[in-house]
């Protein structure tokens, strides 16, 4: 008799205007092997709409998922982080599964909910460049990398480093094997037509554009993250 | 008087167990501009189940959308594949829209969905490595490349290929200053944890592997490639 190969239960949890792209380049790579179960979860099983217009389907809810295996946030743009930041039971979940869970993780900006729920306290993690400086709000050591572990917490970058966080996360929870396995199958062989990925490469012309675009939603969401540094985490 | 500027239509068809990331990577670059607007095509207003069991909700309907400025088509694995190219009137849309459209577009095993359309006869483009050879059933030209460009057809290769190939496009449609601009926002620097992405890296061993354990359906879809060629297309 064998025995069944134990299913490693991925927890997601999304929020109004989040980044699908955040989501669902990780979830292409962690959905290839059977052994991972991937849960999309929010409050209540209702179509939550993602950044980009698209409509999300959870599949189970906070109050019913409990600790997963691996939990994970996706970021969004300002807004979408002000409203996830401001849903105090969402931060909640993420707190008591967090503290519970195998693997916490997030890409792009959800770092700054890992954050919010007193994850990343002393702990090393990267996000989005443009909310870089606003990590150490929360307690966390900002580190500009596309990919960065410490102990149990694995953090990407914006966006599409979701992609090479889904991989490393991949490889430490299957091995190597599987990871590069997947990577074959998804054909992830990068060939960027521009090389402008990152502030250094685009230039302070652009970094400087893009970083007027989103000044007010910046200075909101580092407004919350002050607030709910001190107010909940302590931090003076 | 300033004239409105002039929206640019991109209709992205989407069928039962699509890849997601293979739509998710270009709608999150072509998504940013404000001079797009994104529709995804379905038969009907009602969830399309994508691979990883997500449902996605179309935003227009085949019949009801008419000619988009640029036509996009997502790839998916063999089985789904297969229900594409058995759906009569999904590619005849494809036909007529990509034979008036001012684009017509692929990522991954989605340039067989062009090439039953009969879009590919003489062309070049590209698909997933898996399928390349079936191409020239359709009577393209099979090209191993990130991304292929023969006058206005554009196609991708596989899967995470989309977010390579939605800045080239980007930069078609809107100029590369756009492009860059959109790579820094969502911080395209790739930097794979390992380098596995084709088969030359990855080595014959993973490659047979992947190919024995799709070989059922790709020989099914050689299948119909070949009947379609020779039946709709009048390839001999």
């Amino acid at each position: 008799m064998t025995e069944a190969p134990k299913i490693i239960r991925i927890g997601m949890v999304i929020y109004p205007e989040f980044t699908l792209l955040d989501l669902v380049g990780p979830h292409a790579m962690l959905g290839v092997p059977p052994e991972t179960q991937i849960d999309l979860l929010w409050h209540r099983i209702e179509p939550v709409i993602a950044g980009g217009g698209l409509p999300m389907t959870p599949t189970a809810t906070f109050d019913d998922y409990g600790t997963p295996d691996v939990l994970f946030v996706p970021g969004g743009p300002a807004p979408a982080i002000l409203g996830a930041l401001g849903d105090d039971a969402l931060i909640d979940y993420v707190a008591s599964a967090g503290a519970k869970a195998g693997h916490v993780t997030s890409v792009c900006t959800g770092a700054m909910i890992l954050g919010a729920a007193g994850l990343l306290k002393g702990k090393r993690a990267t996000t989005h460049w443009m909310f870089m400086d606003q990590l150490s709000l929360f307690g966390a050591e900002p580190v500009e990398s596309r990919v960065v572990e410490d102990g149990n917490i694995l953090t990407g970058g914006g966006v599409t480093a979701g992609i090479d966080f889904g991989l490393t996360l991949l490889a430490r929870l299957l091995g190597d094997d599987v990871a590069r396995r997947t990577q074959l199958l998804l054909e992830y062989n990068p060939a960027p037509p521009f090389d402008a990925g990152s502030p250094d490469k685009a230039g302070p012309a652009a970094t400087k554009l893009l970083r007027r675009f989103a000044a007010e939603g910046l200075g909101a969401c580092r407004e919350a993250a002050i607030r709910i540094g001190q107010e909940r985490l302590g931090i003076e």
